[in-house]
Parts: C-alpha cells; sequence; structure tokens
C-alpha cells in the first residue's frame, strides 16, 4: 500500500523533563507518519497547562517561539490523521480543560464503540460537546466522576467506555498511561535519564534517545509522579486483541511493537509469502515504502533477485496542488515512478503490503506493464481485507472494500495482474505470534473483539485513495 | 484618550438572509474598533452549526474561502478586544458547542460578576471548560437546563448570572437575542429586506444597508425564527444602567447608542465643557479620533477657533514593531505627529475625551509645547475615572487609574499641563439623558449597580499605555 | 477625494546613523501615505549593499528578523503606489546593482519623458533590463559613464533624462540627493544628531525626531559623505515648476513641502474657496480625510458651522474582500458612513479638495442625500483636473477625467448635487505663492513644462475609482 | 551520503504545449532533490514573459493563483540548491529580461570558471548586475552581441565563457537549449505529443509521460521553434568530461543520465566494490537512500543478506528546527534511526556512496555500533574525494574534504569504522562507461578539464554538514 496520509493517530508523554515540550516536539516528529492532519501539546508549569495546537504537520507547527509557550517538566502531545475539505482545528489533540479538580489533558489513539451513546447520556445530564471526537466523552467521563484520587476518576471513566483507547492524560502535576483491556493500539514506557517517556512506538523514543523499558499492558492504568511508577489493573481479564494491522503496515520499521520488531516480522511475512504463495520470475519488486520488507524477504525465501524498481518521490506532500482538473491523471506518477531499464523485458513480482480498494494497486501495476514487463504478478504479505476495523483505522466502507466485494480472482481482473496471491490467515498469525488468539483480525474475518452498533457507521474515506 | 486597541467586544447577528456569513463578515467589519484580538463567525445551513474563528482583523481573518464554508440564512458573529502576549485562540468567540438538544452558539458583549462562582458549581455537577472566558458559563447553564424550548433554557441560563451581557444565540434554525435587565452594552435590532439583523452598534446596519428598528430593550429575551420575532421579559424590573462610557469613548461616532447619536452626545458633551470650564486660548484642537467631536463642540460653544493640529497616522497597527528597545521612546510619535506653525507661540486648549493612566496625556502636552505652543490646557470631557470597571470594559488595577490615586492638581502636574479641567459628572449625565438615573457612572463614582465579589479581580493591563 | 491608494512614491535615506536601517523604517512607516503597493530598504555595512525589498505596507514586511539583516550606518528607502494585479515584485525598489565602480542603490520618486528612447538606446548598446520601471534607465546611465566620482557619473547620468525626479542614491561609502531643476517633486533635509536625513516630506524627519533643516533645491545635487556636504548646481536654470498638487492632495497635513505647512495652505484654499464660491447652508462637511482642512478654512470664512458628519473606517486595508460580485455596490460605504442626525433636513455644503472620474463624488452626494439632506452642494478647493499628469502621479486618460470632458453644469448633474462650484486656478495659485509661476499647474492648464512623447501613452487605472 | 540539501540546480524547458507553465512546475517538481532553495518559472504568451519566482521548494510556491499568471505555450523552470542564512532572492532563477532585441529568460546548471573576469569586462563597458550569479554573466553577453538572431547572440556568448553550463533560454516565441563542449552536466530532450521537453534529468520526462528522445550533445546548440529543431555544433570538438559524480550520487536512481540507467549504474558499482573490497559480514546494509542500489549490487555479488536497518524519516525538510543548542547533537538521529534487532550481535557492513568531510559518516557508525552491531565495517562505492569542484556542485575546499587530508586509514580512525575501503577510480570509470576518458573525475584526481584562476574560490560549506 502506498503509505501516506491514511493513518491514525500517536500519542506521546513525557515526565520529569526540563525540556518536556521539547521532547515531545521530537516524539511526535518521530511519529508524523500515525496522522498528518494536526499536531498539539500540551505543557505543565506546576500550577497550569499550556496547549499548542495547529492543523499541518508537527515540524511545521512547531518553531522556538510556539515551544518557548510551553514550559515545563511534563507534556502530552499528539498527531492525528489527514481528512480532507473542512477546517477541523475543534477536533485536534490533545484536549485541555478545566473541571472541578483543576485541569486536565488528554491525547487518545484508538476509537469507542460506544461513545455515541455515551455521549447523548452525557449531554441529557447536561454537559456540552467541543467537537465531534469520541475523545471528548472520556473527558467528561472523568469530570463526572465524583471519586477523589484523578487515576480512580480516570478508571471510573474508562470502565464506561468500550473499543480501542491508548491514553496519555496529564494533570499539572502527573502524566498517566491507560491502554483498554484488549490492547488494541500500541502504546510502550521508556526512561530518559530522570524521566519517564509514553510513546506509541519505539521509534519515538528512539530519536531522543531514551531507553526502552517495556510496553504498557492492555488493561493497564500507569499512574507517573512524584512517587514514581503505580501500576493498576482495574479490568476483568479478557483475550488480547492487539492489531496485527500495525506489522502488516501502520508502525514505522524501525519500531518495536507489541514487544517484536515490525521490520522483521514484515520480513518474515515475505518469507512466509513466497512459501505460500511462489512464483517464478526475474525480479522483486516492492510497492514502496511499506512493501520493502516483506519484498526482501519474499526475495530472500525464493531465491528471486531483489530491486527497487519503483522509486518514490518523497517530495509529495500535503501541499502538492495537481495544477488542473484536465491533468488529474497524474496520481500515482507523483509519487512512483518505474525505472524502465530494470523492468524491460522482465517477468516481475510486486510485493505489497495489502490492498484496500485495488485502485492504487491497478495503477501499479499499469505503469509497470508501460515500463516493458513481460509479465506483472502481485502478491500480497497479508489476506484480503474484508471488513472495516472500528478500532481506530479509517477504513472505507465494506461495500468499498475490494476484498469482500470480489474474489481474487476478480481482484486479479480488476487490477490486471498476471496472477494475485495473498497471504493466508494461518501464515499472518503464525508468523506474528505463536499465540495467535491475542491479535484483533477482524479486518480480514469480520470476527470483532468488541460488540460495536449494528448499523455500520458512515467512514470517512480516508483509506488509499483520497490522497492520490 | 488615544484610541486604538484596549476595547471590549461586538456582536452581531443576522436571521433569514441568503448570505448570511458574508453579512455578519461586513457587520464585523463595521464593528472593528470594539476588538482586534479576534474574531469569529458561526453560520447555520439549516441543519448544522459551522463556526470559523482565529486571531486577527476581520478583514485578514476572513477571505472568499473562509466565507465559503460558512453556508446558510442564518449567521452569528463577534470581535474580541486584544490581549498580549500567549496566544489566547481557546478565548476566541463565538463558542460553538453540540448538547442535548443539538447545537448551539453564542456571541457575548459583557461581563458576568458571578461566573466564578458559577463555573466552580457547575464543575462540581461534572462540566469541563475549555476557555477561561465567563461566556462559557452561560452555554453551559444553557446545556443544564431542562426546559424544553431553547428560549426557556436561555432564560434560565440567564436568570443565574449576574453582570453585564449583550448575546446573540443561535440554534440552526433560530437567532435569540438577550440584554441583560441593567442594559449595561448596546444591543440594537435591524432588517434587511426579509432578514433581521443584531449588532451591538447601528453602524453595523448601515454599513449592509439595513434598517434601524429599535434597541433590544433591558431585560428582553427576543427570538427570532420562522414565525417572526417574539419578545420576552422574564426579569423583574430594575432601575436601567446603560454604560454612559459608550458616548465618552468607546462608540463609532457615526453609531445611535442607546437612541441617541454618539457624535451628537460628544458635541454636547463639548460645548457643556466649555460652560464649566472655559480657558481663554488662541486654538482648540482635539486629541484625534475620539476627542474631535467634543473639541467641536467646545471650540462652537467658546468661540474660539479649531483646529487639527494633532495628525494621526492611519497606518498604526497590530503589526507595527518598534525596531529596538532603544529607541521605545516612539511611542506616541509613531501615532500622532502635531503641525508646528498651527501651534507655534499659540495658547492652546486640547480636548481629550478621558484620561486613564495619564502618561499618555504627558506625552501629548509634551508634545504639543516641544512644538512651541505658549500655553497648553487639557480640557476632558468627562470627569475622572476613579472606579474599574465590572460590566465588560478592561481597566487598570484602581492604584492605576490616575484620577483614583491623584487630585486634579496633582495630575495637572503629572501631565505638565498650564491647567486641567474634568467636566462634572452632572455635566456628563445631563448632557446624556435628561433621566440621569438610567445610565451607569461606576467607573467615575464606585456606585457599581450590580455587586461584585469583594476582592477586586487583578485586571490585565490593556487600558491606554498598552498599545503604545 | 476619498484619499486611498492612488498615489505616488516615497524616498528616504540617512547618512551616519547607528540604526540607520531602523530610521528609514520608521521614516517609510510615516510616508506610507504615498505608497502602498511595496516597500524597499538597501543599508550599507560600509562594504557591501544589503537589500530588502517585498509587495505590500512597511509595517507588514519589515520586522526585527528582516531588519536585522541590513546592518550599517548608511541606508536609503523607498515605497511605491499600489498597482493591481499581477506581482510587481521586480518593480519595487530601491534598486541596487554591481557596476564597474562597485556597489549603487536608488530610490525614484517621479517620471521620466523621455525614458523609452533613452531605453531603447541603452538596450542598443548592450544593456539589459530587469524592470518596466523608467527609473532604472537612471541606474544604466550612472554605469555607462566614464566619469570617474560617483557625483560626476549621477551629473552626466541626469543630463541626459527630462521629467521629474527626487532621488536618494547611495554608494557603501555616500548618500546623494538629487532635485530635477524643475523641482518638481518635494525632497528635504534634515539632521539627526550626527546623522543627516532625506525625506519626500518632513512628517519623516518629524517621526524619527530629526530636525527639518532645508528643501534639496531644484536643481540640485547633494553630496553627503564623510567630509560633510558638498551641493552641485549642475544644470542652467529653468522656471520652477514645482507640484501643486501635492498642496491640493497627496501630502500629508503635518508636513513642509516647499517651505510651506500643508495644512495651512490647505486651510487657506478652503477660505479663499469661501469668498469665490459661497453658498448659504446649514453645515459645511469635509470629505474625509483630505478635504477636512479645506472645509475648516471654508466653515470659518463663510462663518457656516462645520461638522464631521462623514465617518471614515480606518480598518479599510489592501486585505479587505468584498464578499461577493452581487453586492460589490457597499464601495464607498465600506469606507464612510454618514452621521444621519446631522444631516436630516438640513442644507449641506461637502468640500472636497478635489475630483478626478466624479463617480466617487457622485456616491457621497447621493449618500448625503438619502442620510436626509435637504440640499447637497459641492465646493472644490481645486480647479478642474482637465489634463492628466506625466511628472509622476498616476492620473486617468483625459477622456477619462470628467474635468475635460464634461463642463462644470455637466459634472453638476453627473455627481446630482444642487450646486457645484471650483475654486478658480487664479485663486490656487495666489494662495499657494506669490510667485505663481513656480507651481507647475499643467494638470488644470495642459501647459506642460517638459514636453513629453506626442502620443499620450496609456495610463493605468489608478486614479480614484480602483480602490473601492 | 545522507542526500539532503547540498545539491546543484535543475534546468527543464517545454516548447508548443497548452499547459506550458503546469507542466513545467511538475518537471520541477520530479527534479526537486537537484535544488531545495528557490524555483521558478518563466512563461512566454506569445508576446511577453512572465516570471514567477521565490524562495522555497516547487510544491510549496506554486498554486494555481501563481501558474495562472504564467499563460502560455512556451516555459522554462529552474531549482536551485540551498543556502543558509540572508535572502538571496535576487539569486534565485530564471533570470528574465527586457533587452535591444526584446525579452529573454534564461536558467543554467553549471558554473563558470571565467565569469568574474567576463563580468568585470561588461560592468567595464557598462553593463550592470543584479545578482551574484555567474549565469548573469551569459545574459549580459547575448544582450552585447550585435548578430542578428537569437540562436547567433548566443553561441557567440557562449563562445566566451568557459565551465560547466546546460542552458534553457527562452524568447517569447523560442526555445534554445545549449549544453557546453565538454557536456558537464546532463540535459534532455523528450516530446510530449506536439510539444519539445527540455529536462536535466529524465525523470521530469516520466513524470509529464514525456517520451524520451535524446540527450542535447556536448557543445550542441538546439533551437526548438514554430519550424521544429535545429541544431548547430558551433564548437571545436574537444574530450568529453562529463560528471560522473551524477552517477554516483546526485541524479534520480529513476533516471536515465549520459545514456545510462543511474540505478543501474549504482549496482553495479556495488558489484565491483564486492570485488574489489570483500568482507566477510552477516548483514550489508545501505545508507539510504542514495547507498541503496549500490548495496544491493554489493549483496548480490558477494552473496551476503541485504537489509533495510537503518530507516529514514521522510518528514525531514528544511523547516525542522532543532529545539535548543543543548540538544544540538540530535544531528543523524532527526534523519535516520537504525533497527536494533537487525544489528545486534551482528557483523555489519555499511554502504555508502561517498565521503566528504566523514563527520556523518562517523556519527552513522557510531549509531550502528551503539545499536549493537559487533563489527562495523564501511565500503564506499566510489574513490576518495581530494579535490574540489569547479563545474556546478558544492564542495568544501580542499582542507575540508576528509580525503584529501587524511589516508584511508586516517579516516577509517576518524569514522570509528572496523575497516574502510573505496571504490577504485578505474572500478568506478570502467563500470560506468567503456570510454573512460569522456567523463570528468577531477573531485577524485584534481585532473581539471577546464582551467580555472589560481586562487581556489572560497567555497560555501554546503557539503554534508549544513543540513543535520
Amino acid at each position: 500500500m502506498l503509505d501516506s496520509f491514511n493513518e491514525e493517530c500517536a500519542v506521546f508523554g513525557i515526565f520529569n523533563h526540563p525540556e518536556a515540550a521539547n521532547m515531545t516536539y521530537l516524539g511526535l516528529y518521530a511519529l508524523q507518519h500515525r496522522g498528518q492532519e494536526s499536531a498539539g501539546i500540551v505543557a505543565s508549569d506546576g500550577e497550569e497547562l499550556h496547549l499548542e495546537v495547529a492543523m499541518g504537520l508537527v515540524a511545521d507547527i512547531f518553531n522556538a517561539d510556539k515551544l518557548s509557550l510551553l514550559p515545563g517538566r511534563i507534556a502530552i502531545g499528539h498527531t492525528r490523521y489527514s481528512t480532507y475539505g473542512t477546517s477541523q482545528l475543534k477536533n485536534a489533540q490533545p484536549i485541555a480543560i478545566d473541571y472541578a479538580h483543576g485541569s486536565l489533558a488528554l491525547s487518545h489513539n484508538g476509537n469507542l464503540v460506544n461513545a455515541e451513546k455515551l455521549r447523548r447520556e452525557l449531554e441529557a445530564g447536561g454537559s456540552i460537546f467541543r467537537s465531534t471526537m469520541d475523545s471528548e466523552v472520556i473527558v467528561h467521563l472523568i469530570a463526572r466522576s465524583e471519586r477523589e484520587l484523578l487515576v480512580d476518576r480516570i478508571v471510573e471513566a474508562v470502565e464506561q467506555v468500550r473499543g480501542a483507547y491508548s491514553l496519555a492524560i496529564m494533570s499539572p502535576s502527573e502524566l498517566i498511561a491507560v491502554r483498554d483491556p484488549y490492547g488494541f493500539r500500541p502504546l510502550c514506557l521508556g526512561k530518559l535519564r530522570d524521566a519517564y517517556v509514553l510513546a506509541s512506538e519505539t521509534c519515538a523514543l528512539d530519536l531522543i534517545e531514551a531507553e526502552y523499558g517495556r510496553d504498557v499492558e492492555p488493561g493497564e492504568v500507569l499512574v507517573i509522579n512524584e512517587d514514581g511508577l503505580t501500576s493498576h489493573f482495574p479490568f476483568p481479564g479478557v483475550q488480547h486483541a492487539q492489531c496485527i494491522f500495525e506489522f502488516v503496515y501502520f508502525s514505522r520499521p524501525d519500531s518495536m511493537i507489541f514487544n517484536r520488531s515490525v521490520h522483521e516480522v514484515r520480513k518474515a511475512l515475505g518469507q512466509r509469502l513466497a512459501k505460500e504463495a511462489y512464483v517464478g520470475v526475474d525480479v522483486v519488486v516492492p510497492v514502496p515504502d511499506s512493501g520493502v520488507p516483506a519484498a526482501l524477504g519474499y526475495a530472500e525465501e525464493s531465491g528471486t533477485p531483489f530491486d527497487l524498481a519503483l522509486i518514490r518521490n518523497h517530495y509529495v506532500g500535503r501541499t502538492f496542488i495537481e495544477p488542473q482538473q484536465s491533468i488529474r491523471h497524474f496520481g500515482v506518477k507523483v509519487k512512483l515512478n518505474p525505472i524502465k531499464r530494470l523492468l524491460e523485458g522482465r517477468r516481475v513480482v510486486l510485493i505489497d503490503d495489502s490492498i484496500v480498494r485495488g485502485t492504487t494497486s491497478r495503477k501499479i501495476v499499469t505503469m509497470v506493464r508501460q515500463a516493458g514487463a513481460k509479465e506483472v504478478h502481485m502478491r500480497v504479505s497479508s489476506p484480503p481485507i474484508t471488513h472495516p476495523c472500528f478500532y481506530g483505522i479509517d477504513t472505507p466502507t465494506r461495500e468499498e472494500l475490494i476484498g469482500s466485494s470480489h474474489s481474487v480472482e476478480e481482484t486479479r481482473k480488476y487490477i490486471t495482474a498476471d496472477s494475485l496471491e495473498y497471504l493466508s490467515l494461518d501464515g499472518l498469525l503464525s508468523t506474528v505470534h505463536p499465540d495467535q488468539n491475542s491479535y484483533c483480525r477482524a479486518c480480514f474475518t469480520g470476527d470483532y473483539p468488541v460488540e460495536f452498533p449494528l448499523k455500520e457507521r458512515p467512514q470517512v474515506e480516508l483509506f488509499e485513495e483520497a490522497p492520490q
């Protein structure tokens, strides 16, 4: 999949660092791939919270002036995925509020399935909402709690929500991490000298040279304050359901997620794919960037030469405006260019991590064939996506998922490949972890670990096609 | 007073106009003098509310693109006074929320004296606050009300607040005006073909060519919807207390306020001033721009020649950055320049509308004397300001008001004038209205119509000196 | 005339000041009324020239960062009038170049009548042009000169050009002022402690607290360097032809121009106008801002009450975008608003400084009548403009000048006034100066002091109507 | 080498396309890697040239509004490398001028060695310069020519300059390509339906779907106008000297340069490197992005596993501001992150395309070792750089080139690698082309094909270190 703008969110937090906001800025910078719509930082000067949030990329939003408005030793941050069209500043995070017990800020990665119902109840009790984010529900529930301690108020709040949530919450004096009992989304804990650090992925720890400690556990509520760390497990035990798609596509390859190296897993998926779906060709070509590790594994396992025959233009950015409707078809060309000499007259297998709508795959197959390839085969290092995600990833509706509406052979015809094979579900699961049951695979099976409202909610069309 | 950036707020609303947001934009543009910090518009497309708000001037914030995001036939707007230093986007208005009964937006001009207490109570009940504005309290109170009709919820809310409030409130289908029972701040109603218009001052009606109808009455709750106008007077009758300072300084001279022409009142104040405090001089010179009408009146009444011997640079803007600390003393010079030929060797009386801290007056007197004036007398078309305002105007603390801490003679010495006289309170009140009792004159007397918390809250320093 | 965006240019220069660029910034700020399209500053660090130039207002272009790029003790600056449509950065001044004798920068106020011919000759000799400015011709002529001294090269250059030019020229170590032998455009010399200052108008000296010394004389070439001032008069004597329109409209009222106070002259013109064209009315109302002094004089002389019944919105700026074509007619309303109470039922005489196309006057007369005036008379403190200017002021073509194509009575009908009278040419000239011959009055008579190419060049339409 | 901001320039031109400026925009976008400081486009509407140029990235500078100011069927464009500090807008290209024969615009990639001498001569003849670019000399020489035809004037001009130049020149009706007789810098010709296209690299043709035709030959002057193509070879034959560093580092891998695929050459260099400098390790790791093809070749030839163990953050941009001096050491970390699991306990060979100062290599070796590598070897797919370039690439002075001042063993110690080997010059040359003599290899040998002034001119420090 041509990874671009269609991702979810990232959270970051740091406690007891003299440059808390600066570190958060760097951490968000490393997590930019998880969301490019907006970014924000809240810092505590010990008494008050200061918020800076804006639409755009981390490096464009924050400069020395902005960061100087964020003093103090505790901070949290957030980046949010990109939507298109109207301004959505009101939906940017962190959310910062005042309530009966003082000030509070929250960053959320994930998606709640009972947010609408809770929102209606809260509104019936007189609460007002300033955004359309499900995350705002959590803040209200915390504010409604009559418990004395912040951690207890948080627990009381999250006990009422269902779905996926990895949270970084701060008061003027505490930093609290929460991960839902299923552990849908990642969240890790690190140490930087005297400071504790929370991050969606370990690559954020690496950049600020923090040491990885451990993952925040599914169901864990972790309080970080002057007294150190205190861990709570207030939820009844449930079968974990960590998002397997983080391995397939979302996370950065240099991150450790759910205790495994993303790059290693992806490469192993490619190796398994070569075993399951070998095709005799002259060259293995990845769809960059996310297809590269699987292609390396595929090439290695199959003994086929590997080459980077599709070159990505990394200056593609949010700001690229195609000059006219008439030349709208540039699409994928603006991002990818084939190296003809590597493709001419050759049999090619393209390795991608996943196929969503199929339209991009179709364009890439066409591009490779026009560059002179004799045969163009497609191998995908995950099974067909047949069901939308309700736990934090923006997917098209079921009708738009080509894996839902089309058979593999129909998909092959649509994308105009000479052959098409997907990795098996068993291949995916057993490669990721011996304990297959601890992963959510709902997008491939429809087995949703947490029920959601019957009527499938309308999905924003953010997957795959929008950015082109 | 060198009028610049230290004002309060403006509200605007329009119902049933095909270009509601465009008209609101123009209306705010006409009301820009009441607040230059931020501006915002909310428009209803019949179902949803759309909000655009930003820091800065109306004409800089809104362009065709932004206005196109604000469709529909109902809109409200707001401009806010300028503060300095940290970003205050969270405090910009209108406030737009979702709550149990749908969507709501509110613009507020004024200041509540019991906001903190109400806020604590609301927070105790689980409400969360996103800003430090007293106005947010009103929104919460509306959301907490269990009444069925919006107008009833609004009434229930404002019955709990005390202080100054002129409000424009909108739902997706209604526009509601509210003016507190004292009528502190102005609010007028106009008609533009089939549309109803609300505005802080009539100059906004003039620009969009709406016809002035009447003032929203003190204590009136006016509902505008498809059925037309419905007027409610839910409050017990109290002695009106309209802000007399609107005449002295705030309002635009081309506005009608509280049923009187601002320019006419100011000119009459100047005439009265000439009767009370005549001084024989060669020329009457106004401190521009707000001192001009009083100076015209003074000159006319006293039979002294009038001249514009102080010229104002109208390119002075928020963005003017003085190049270096070392030349910080340019101050008033950047705004005003004397015409030496009109001042050399002459006896001059300067007419200003008010003196706040005295520092600007001191600079102007010095400037006029350096330009060659033989005598420099100062006459002020209102009494000494001795008490801060708690009803919507940002004034310095009592200690900083030179009229509070210094006698008239001490003030004269401080500003280095040859003589100094103020208009008497009776002169001010009887000139403005035969029914003197219907005006708030607390800033001149300390007789506050609505009690406020004992401990005088710290005031932001916005008056007079900050912009220079 | 509703003064806005249709002016000419300003030049500024300073020698031997430790904050030369800062002072130039302030000076340009004071001269902003002479041109709002672009602004630029060149500073010398003693060896190299540094240039910062951009489209826009002085206060928007320059901030601490930009000014810090302009070190040194010598600087010149320029502001340019506004054009519309395409970017014209290439036409912004100062012009900075390298040539055989090092570096040079030039600011020009005025217009050359033989620039095209000279340009063709220079191009024939191999010169290349980067702009469409006539000023660039002067720079090339200086570069072509084989004289040893800069002053001699400049003299050789300006001896070849004909027309209007007030110049500030700098090398890394000298500042040179030049004023054409006719003295069309103003240029004055001041002193600020050890620094010498050049400025188009004295108001720029006032802001930086420099002392006015004298005007640079018509035909004078004034060299300022480490050795002090050296004055040259290389041109044969000609009858001076200083622009009388600087008094009528262009200059700031607080400036001294051609040794006279602008405000004083304007007021005297109003007095003379009252003698020549008295009309019995209830109130004298100026068209702000440039009509105010004449109205004061008119009122004083005629004994008629004066009032500011037209209020100008000073937030009108370049950035004001009218929201839609459909409401384009807001035009003058965005800038001016009548105070109805001062006009209703009254006989009014409007005083304006000039009428160009007549369209704005027509709108204002209509506006005043709609506000309730019983009679609306117009008196103009200068004669009808019948001919375009070729010496530095952008005027419409002769056909568009209502004073050229219409009789006074026809004009009166067009602007819908009850009566219309202009000041006589003799009234204008004798008021401005006893030696009437030293002023250019070509726009009123067609007697052009310097010949220009027969075919009247097409004029950019910048006068009067464009900004509305 | 961590390719970032330190490159040279790109030129682009198109003739007879209805969206000439749009195509130029896309072409520059594809060539963005050759220069990020500024970008510009000149378009001809058949009569006049229109210029838009600004500092920054192509996609940030140009939007629909800007492009709409560039009408017509002929256009040229330019991107320029990045410098730091002061504004250099005056040095942005294309250069657009008016001269005796009308209008002209020019884009230049390369560097002239006799520009200073020519400039002095031109200035002595009265020419003025607006920039410090050597390219401006060419424009003056064209303007000085008395030949009738544009092509002849161009030939007369370039016959006088010496050094490296690939030019795209346009008049309102012609597009002319020029490549110096040595052919230092690339320039290719393509066809897009009825339009002819010029570009520095073929990747620009690919994006707009133009067909590659051929390279503009060394010494060719190619005129494109309504009559089609006309080719001139006005120069005496010289030994070609095409820049071999285009293959090593500069060009995009998906481009064809000098008739060879860049990616293919780089891979072959890696294969040759494996033959010349094999080291037994567990994994071959490229320094991304430019080291990737050589690493693939090295791994393939040596039979060693390849892996992407250094991940590059592609959100790194010009705008990234490190928050504080104290954390300045983040440097390379902001761009690269190692995947520890691929490095821990392993013997690693890093493959880079070149080493300039050595400081970045030192940081990367350290980073890999800290990630747990047991051994860290470095292999470089080109010889040590010992001499600066004078033909269009910004290199440090000779003293700063570690290959000049240090032996290979000293360099190894400095970068802290366990072993270090470079590709031999013969290995480089024979891999690139059987005819070794047609390539410039001065940076590796000091054998400069075109003499340059004895005193080595001071070099801007742009290579390698600056962007970190």
